[in-house]
């Protein structure tokens, strides 16, 4: 090939979103030219409803593992769990540089020290407004705002031309700490031409604008105005340390003590605090040792358990097993965050038993979203205009929210991407389309095993759960084998102990008259005795009571 | 004791919520005075998440049972699941008349139906502004709003006084079809005076009026005529007739024909139609197998799985198992309903699918709730005027929310009852006081089960669920008490079968150790070995995995 068809090849870069579009959380997008990967973000999802025993879902990095020399380095924009939670799992087997900005690398070291991993882990810090050079790509990070503090947005320059990622972002105006997003640089990159914008998606069905962060600082100077003679107790996320930063000043303001609670509470705001992200005035943080120290109206709580988590300190605090508070009348609580999706219930278990021993709880303009509504959206399009539209983040509904809006805006339909978890897509200049799939499914993480849980594991858990489980124990001998004994059955997690005595008599029966019936046929075949017995104990429990426990006939040779 | 004493003394009434307040659902409450006593409600409530494989819970009716003599019947407010759902359960252990008004008790006799109890149970319909006698009470049923036709409150006259309740209501100036609350009648009886008053509570953290059906019949109109061109799928609850009716009319306006779809659906709309509360139009309704006959843009589908339910006809559609219902882009999907808490993440799932079959979901002014807001308490209890208020309906949050809303009326705190379900309130002229404790937790059902799954069921259940079961089989001799072979180990829900190969030999080796320390020990408590077994196995697999599963060592005597 000589040189003049090399130039006039068109350029192509791959986009390959690894998880996050079809599950909520766990983002991850690999972008590929030629021999360099870069992959933004490697975060965990939490597990679904009938995911029963798994704790979190982490991405399948197969492709990248196929590719490894390829792979330069993780890019991660914010320090939320959907963003790192996955790292310490895939750096293991994917022991590649990470960069971020100076509060996310304080974030994902304190994840990496827990697994061991902090020695054998490059990192870098990045500031906003500087650019990293990996393989063929260079990344710019450029300042956003978001309910966490030194989020970013990445500008992605290939020879294929530059791709924009906005990560989790809003724009605020007037946010309380730090600066505001860097509009001008987006106007600016836009203005050179972008390729693509992989933009936030998840308040696209919100019209309008995201409030800013002042209006909860005035909502809180309010709230502590009005309250002035009760205990304070304010629920919030760790990880929005400028929400924790405005509590404690608010505190501050008005002669209140502070103590944290949470064990998540109190490590992010270390971390935060030595890197500078908080500023705690002095003789304001104290013990909860000291809390007896202090009168009521003196003292304000930040704690954990916003989303209603039952091992978190407010959730114990509301049903009396947290150790050092107790909830009293007059107690305030104020709820500075909204109910997750499918986590709507647990926070109303919490509110009610904090309602039941007297307590207030306030919920009223105590919250502003991180996301970006659809003035907001329809504001980083018009800056950036890309060619190509790829919503991501929210579920998908939001993204053909997302779609909808910017097809308004004047970007044709078949240059709008709504992905899925695994599509490769492929774009240039002159052309966009997804050529292929990977692999990109999710992997299971229960306890310290990864992806030893399977969907048939999960199956048996489904049938382990809903009506629990019979064994039958018979005995064959090992030289005529014949049956020996009449079955042992034992039952867990399906029915009463002393309501089960009838049932279990004629659970032996039905059991033993299977077995007696294998005998006078002569079956030997241990397969077809215990499907004998399966489907005749299964159809008289069916019969009887409409309950299917999973059936476990157990043969012993002696 | 002479008449003259008799004349004085105080006449005193029992109110007995027997569920409903600690769980959302499951409305039962009793009042009794002397031999007299008459049921309110008999409703079920549905499993939290950690009740796994239980259908419904239905009250505990103990203190009816053991006060079987003074029952005289169920007084029936509506025909929600929530107030007549448990009748089928409960009618068999008391079997007492029933009272309601005619769509009522047209639901109740579907339910009796296919539980064979409608030949041996007593029905009477009561026309609103009717009375009946039962033993020393009197009950008049008063015309309410409600989201399905026919609701009532009760005003029941007892020696000592009279008390109203609300049932589940809303006040709504101009409801499409039917007459509006009789407010009138309660102003009326209100000046007679009030004992007590029992007020529904969901909506009393919301400020405001509930708006009226008009409101959802306009945006019904808008929709339907900005969308001339694509079929319309509207799920709803079967129950809201009047809802069915409007979106009936609607299609009967806009020359559509209607489909109706779900099991439910079917079955209500039938039974209101056949008792007069639903009018459908000649030639409206069609069958699905004619569905092909006309274009898409002349259908409206009316489904159940407004709340996201797994087996509904919507979620059917949804994930591609209708069988005869395709969901292809441009279909319009209409939400007439808003999720109930806990349901959020099921109905998001089903939107999701439908987004991405391209469908567009609409959401917006579709519904209006069928509860009281803050406004509307405030005028029930201004036109009453009870001594006593007893919030009811909805969390213990949305209760306390209804007390202090009626202590600004002026009703004094201690005349306020935030009761739990059992308590024993006893009221009179002069005083109220919780007097005594009665059964009211709930009973699970569970298949064809009542009361057969208790809570160490359930715990068992929680663990199989999390990390499955492993069974340990080890045989010995009937004579020697020796064991004789090496156990056989077999898992169910733990792990991935394949995964397991090199980890189920380490188990073996474990449980190997146990046995050989038994043997050695010559120990010969099966519960010791049993114990040595489980013990030495959890730790095991505790430190390796981080894991818990329920073993279960077997012995097998031959």
């Amino acid at each position: 090939m000589d040189n003049k068809t090399e130039d006039i090849k068109v350029k192509k870069i791959k986009i390959i979103p690894l998880g996050g579009l079809d599950r909520i959380g766990m983002n991850i997008t690999a972008f590929e030219y030629e021999d360099s990967i870069i992959v933004v973000d490697c975060g965990i999802s939490f597990p679904d409803e009938d995911m029963l025993g798994i704790d979190l879902v982490i991405p399948d990095i197969t492709y990248l593992k196929e590719n490894k020399e390829k792979v330069k380095g993780f890019i991660i924009t914010h320090g939320h769990e959907d963003h790192i939670g996955a790292l310490p799992y895939i750096l293991k087997e994917l022991n590649v540089p990470v960069y971020a900005t100076k509060l996310t690398i304080g974030l994902i070291e304190y994840k990496l020290k827990e697994h061991h991993l902090l020695k054998n882990t490059k990192r870098k810090v990045v500031k906003h407004g500087n650019s990293i050079h990996l393989g063929d790509f260079r990344i710019e990070f450029i300042k956003t705002n978001h309910s966490i503090a030194d989020a970013s947005a990445l500008a992605i320059y290939s020879p294929a031309g530059i791709i924009v990622h906005t990560g989790d972002f809003k724009v605020d105006y007037t946010p309380l700490f730090g600066d505001a997003v860097d509009l001008q640089r987006f106007g600016e990159i836009g203005k050179k031409g972008v390729l693509a914008l992989l933009c936030d998606s998840t308040n696209a069905q919100r019209p309008g604008f995201t409030m800013s962060e002042t209006m909860v600082a005035r909502t809180f100077d309010n709230l502590f105005a009005e309250n002035k003679t009760n205990r304070i107790i304010v629920a919030t996320f760790a990880s929005n340390v400028d929400r924790v930063q405005l509590i404690i000043n608010t505190a501050h303001k008005t002669g209140r003590k502070v103590i944290l609670q949470g064990r998540s509470m109190v490590n992010v705001i270390d971390i935060a605090s030595e890197l500078g992200y908080i500023k705690i005035p002095d003789n304001t943080l104290i013990d909860i040792e000291q809390m007896n120290n202090y009168p009521d109206e003196k003292l304000v709580f930040i704690t954990t358990g916003s989303q209603g988590e039952a091992m978190a300190a407010l959730s114990r605090m509301a049903d009396s097993t947290h150790k050092k508070v107790s909830i009293k009348p007059g107690d305030r609580i104020i709820f500075s965050s909204t109910p997750i999706p499918g986590n709507e219930r647990a926070v109303s278990k919490v509110v009610n038993e904090l309602s039941r021993k007297g307590a207030k709880v306030i919920f009223e303009d105590t919250h502003v979203s991180g996301h970006a509504c659809q003035e907001e959206i329809k504001l980083i399009y018009s800056l950036i205009k890309p060619k190509y539209a790829i919503p991501v983040h929210g579920e998908y509904k939001h993204r053909t929210a997302q779609a909808d809006l910017v097809n308004n805006l004047g970007i044709k339909k078949e240059n709008i991407f709504i992905l899925q978890s695994g599509n490769v897509l492929e774009l240039s200049e002159g052309n966009g389309k997804i050529i292929d799939q990977v692999p990109a499914k999710g992997i299971f993480v229960d306890g310290l095993g990864v992806g030893d849980v399977g969907n048939a594991v999960l199956r048996d858990r489904q049938q382990l759960s809903a009506n629990g489980v019979i064994i039958i124990v018979l005995s064959l001998n090992k030289i005529t084998n014949q049956i020996l004994n009449k079955p042992d059955i034992i039952s867990r997690g399906f029915i009463y102990v002393r309501e089960s005595d009838q049932l279990m008599a004629e659970v032996k029966e039905v059991v033993n008259n299977s077995v007696d019936r294998c005998i006078k046929h002569n079956l030997k075949d241990w397969g077809k005795i215990k499907m004998e017995i399966k489907n005749d104990l299964s159809e008289f429990l069916w019969t009887k009571m409409k309950r299917s426990p999973m059936i476990l006939p157990v043969i012993m040779e002696v």
